[in-house]
């Protein structure tokens, strides 16, 4: 019933990070590691290996960096199985220079966030952390407002010039539906030949879990999934529903539920991701999520009318 | 691009009320129904018109019986345009002679809600409705551990026996995924020749607007949903979210924002509708959401893993 070719990555960490400027203790990312290791979750991804020139430690966390001293102290001392490491590097935002030998490091993945128009620095990175010894993968970053030729050069590029062992659809806005999950997997599929395809979705229109499930229907065999859909605004497809849906007798769902319990809810206090209007208003609009999380962080979080005509009479409408 | 033969179901205080008891204060029913009439939806139903034998006015509120004179006080002065009026019947908790002939009452639509070994019942109801002027509707309830030849026997009853105008799919445990909704729609399909078929999904994997999407491009065509989703446990489809979908040039989302911001929104301080693990466990199960409600009222709502253990090896599995 299941298809062995899925490898699911949970970053919860990581996307996470860009609702609380990756702020996380290490005694909560312990715990996630811990806990996505035991669930046998192939890839935990654990942050961004950002450049400090360009994210003040003072201001963001140590899960932006993730410097490999952060990373043996969550890590020291808890089997893996074969749950692999990742970390993530921006296009326009990280350096080559900053990854050590994949063997000098506790990291065993790379995966590139790029913008279409900066694939040419995602290939950079790729190529150099493939070189080093890391397995790579490229994440092509606000799909929903790319399309056309240059989506299409990108494909081909990252087919052509790395070892990616997947290229990602990412669809930052949380704006896609379950048609146009299918039009871009049958878009990527024309290009992307040697390697897998992936699927990160956002939950502004509370269709990540299900837009995850019409990637696997057309072929994506690369899935990226959070505990209880923490992530940026109306975060991620919830971790605890795709290995639900998955059914590979290797995944345990014990050891997420009960990390959810103690680590994650405790977090909500905090953190307002999942679905809240504010989200759901950027999905719609197919605009960027920041304006929603600037409006829930103020007084007027719930003037929903004032705020859906100031979005679709903007700049960017 | 958008399909004028579909029809929406506004049923935030019928679905709701099973949340609440039915104690929606006049207030908010009469903010919801005018912000509903308002947003051009076609239908709205206001509660339940169920026996006060079966249920004591002592301990449920005005919803769940909607006597003439309070939909009278929530109604009165407001412009309903198109919106038709529509109250919910329980085939095994209702009485045919509860309702006036349509031209004396306030109501223009009966929905009749059933289990498959009721159909009798409900066909006896739907048959009495259309007697006396109403349209109706015959809602399939706990589909998901329906089927067989019992649900090809009342499918192919109501077609032949009653005047309803449609006949729904109710995922009443959130337990459906998109291929699932996709056979139920293709199996109503082979019985169900002279009326429309209907969607009423809940959320507990939240795949309830993914699959009432999935529903109309199998060619279902009555669509329930509810304000943010409100609803018995983990809720339903999101009213805003299918109104954004659908494109139908005649909806306005801007009341449904507003009603929203004014009136729903304030009541989450007391109801805990939505996406909940105690919901989402009780879903990925395929049982009844009762368990996971009454988890989010004890203090033990984050214990997770014991629900779960609770519940997978207790006398359902």
């Amino acid at each position: 019933m299941y298809r062995p070719e899925i490898k699911v990555v949970d970053c919860t960490i990581r996307d996470g990070g860009l609702a609380n400027d990756s702020h996380f203790t290490t005694e909560t990312v312990r715990a996630v590691y811990q806990a996505v290791c035991a669930a046998k979750v192939d890839y935990v991804e654990l942050g961004y290996r950002n450049s400090k020139e360009m994210f003040s430690p003072d201001e963001f966390g140590p899960w932006r960096f993730c410097d490999e001293d952060m990373l043996r102290k969550v890590t020291d001392g808890i089997d893996p199985g074969e749950t692999k490491l990742a970390v993530m590097q921006d296009a326009h935002k990280a350096k080559a220079e900053d990854m050590l030998p994949c063997d000098e490091s506790v990291i065993d993945m790379v995966r590139v966030a790029t913008y279409v128009k900066d694939v040419d620095k995602a290939i950079r990175l790729a190529r150099s952390a493939s070189e080093k010894g890391y397995e790579c993968a490229v994440n092509i970053m606000s799909i929903s407002v790319e399309g056309g030729p240059f989506l299409e050069e990108a494909l081909q590029q990252i087919e052509e010039e790395t070892d990616a062992k997947s290229v990602y659809i990412v669809d930052s806005f949380g704006s896609l539906y379950s048609e146009q999950i299918h039009y871009y997997v049958e878009t990527y599929q024309k290009f992307i030949k040697t390697k897998e395809i992936g699927v990160h979705c956002h939950n502004n229109q509370q269709l990540a879990f299900a837009n995850t499930i019409e990637g696997i229907i057309k072929g994506a065999n690369y899935l990226d999934a959070t505990l209880n859909g923490l992530g940026r605004g109306a975060g991620n497809c919830p971790l605890e529903l795709l290995l639900a849906f998955l059914k590979n007798p290797k995944f345990d769902l014990l050891p997420v539920l009960d990390v959810i319990g103690k680590h994650i809810l405790p977090l909500a206090k905090d953190l307002d991701w999942g679905y809240h209007l504010p989200y759901m208003i950027t999905g719609i609009l197919n605009q960027h999520p920041l304006a929603g999380m600037k409006l829930m962080k103020s007084d007027r979080r719930d003037d929903l009318v004032a705020f859906y005509n100031e979005l679709s009479e903007g700049p960017h409408q």
